[in-house]
């Protein structure tokens, strides 16, 4: 009988420590067991569920609507981030996330500053249809595909076998949750309520009559970092038994899985494929130390996948 | 045949609509039908649950503490809260939230300090273990009863036909999150993560290793008015077709329950019934008001409900 679980998983290490896993704590003669209301996995998105490089999507989306403003307005083709967003200077932005994750936000800043007010007013709904079109239609940068496409096939295979397995998974990233809500159903079938990301503040008012939650241009949670588990238990009201992540910012989450007495595993995404995705360790430098040292499971793309992303038509 | 539908409420127009509102979007073929995964109800807790007077439960549970704390220290015997809390003064505390709900604030502010410097550096695992001995096993103040024991039978079939027809029930209260995650699987059986209230700031700490969420002496977020709506909308993700409150502070819910192309149903919970329990709308006029002139179902807790509270065993 040929194993058709998780086909797009080479049969290395990696993939039978997650089968391993998922048969222990479902299994009600093991001591290992977990009872359903507790297998809660949390994975991230960018790096983790799909490709972040060479920029995260979500800024991806927003430099467009920077570039456009700049077509508006010369003066803002002066000033950071516009300036960057009007000539492509993808290097500018992804040095600023490189910069944020080694301790120097003032670039970071800057970029928030512009998408609050962008923010500022929005219903929510209207952010989360943008997102919806966006990612399917518009192209990921060098991929050749749409950033839809751009999804890692075996997570996809992952997500499934573990609710198969009666598992809640939820989503917790550091992009926005209003954009990740547009996107997690059709990308990843994880319905609207197991979206945690990154929030501005809110205004409830009404519109023509109607209650309306609105963004404010005012940050509220950076869903990084330490308040990845604090959202986290927000959210859930549990520690996870299973966590997913590529980078420093996910090293608390990871960290949170393992304190129960329950069984855990943790899972860091290795950026090693070159060939088929990008090969990278900035900004991971931390994580992959505790994954050493703390035997954190790492998925190496380049030697664990079959295949990185979907079949597409056509 | 009998119908066994909702035992304890009263065969009354209120009943009907309740059971008309449930058949019409559970029918498929009705032109109201409501896919299943938008079925979400939300209820608020003090009041609309379970009994709220003379005191909110939690304000009991942290007025004892209040008084424990005075006890050994007479300094705290001079001042606010914990001079209420010492000599038993419920009018000062009732007045206080009283006179919150009419735009003076200056009494619960003195209680909120109060309360966040005892928060201050638990973890949230025992800020629950807390809330649920104290429910489980302290008397209510007047009713003769544990706490456990002054839920609204009549409230918990409405949960359970609800869910029977493929609702998810979320609680929405101004008490605390970890409070009210202390109790709600054993009073309402409503688990931990679709129960929404009041937050302090928190963090994340190593503690023996283990990382840990910690409340913090810092506010978040108050879980009421117009806060009720946006935090729906952080933990659910959608707009409810159900919303069930009793005071002013549920008026926003109420409000954005009824701004979907759905079919919705709004409960107001009257408190009218001297003789089972308390008579009063102080603190209820808008949410009163806003009934009458949007077609609210009120709950008449004398009429509607033929028992109150549930049998407890001799």
């Amino acid at each position: 009988m040929t194993d058709t679980t998780l086909p797009n998983w080479n049969d290395t290490p990696t993939r039978q420590a997650i089968l391993a896993f998922v048969a222990a704590v479902t299994d009600e003669t093991s001591s290992h067991y977990v009872p359903p209301a507790e297998r809660v996995a949390v994975f991230d998105n960018d790096g983790t569920l799909w490709c972040e490089k060479p920029l995260y999507a979500q800024l991806d989306l927003l430099l467009r609507k920077f570039a456009a403003q700049a077509e508006h307005d010369p003066v803002l083709r002066e000033q950071q981030p516009w300036q960057a967003a009007y000539h492509k200077d993808y290097a500018w932005l992804g040095g600023a996330i490189t910069r944020y994750y080694q301790g120097d936000d003032t670039d970071v800043k800057l970029v928030v500053e512009a998408v609050l007010a962008l923010a500022d007013g929005r219903a929510v709904e209207e952010v989360e249809a943008e997102a919806a079109a966006f990612v399917a239609h518009e192209q990921h940068l060098t991929l050749g595909r749409t950033y839809a496409a751009v999804v890692y096939q075996p997570m996809l295979e992952l997500l499934r076998f573990l609710e198969r397995h009666s598992f809640t998974c939820y989503i917790v990233s550091g992009s926005g949750r209003e954009f990740l809500r547009g996107i997690a159903e059709a990308l990843y079938a994880i319905p609207r309520d197991r979206v945690i990301g990154s929030t501005v503040a809110y205004a409830y008012e009404l519109r023509d009559g109607v209650g309306t939650i609105v963004q404010k241009a005012e940050l509220d949670v950076i869903d990084d970092g330490p308040n990845k588990p604090i959202q986290i238990w927000g959210v859930v009201g549990r520690r996870p038994i299973l966590a997913a992540g590529n980078s420093n910012g996910d090293l608390a989450m990871l960290q949170y899985a393992s304190g129960s007495a329950l069984p855990t595993l943790r899972l860091l995404v290795l950026h090693d494929d070159d060939e088929r995705e990008f090969a990278y360790t900035a900004g991971a430098e931390h994580a992959l130390d505790a994954a050493r040292t703390q035997s954190w499971t790492v998925i190496s793309m380049r030697d664990d996948w079959r295949q990185v992303f979907p079949d597409i038509g056509g």
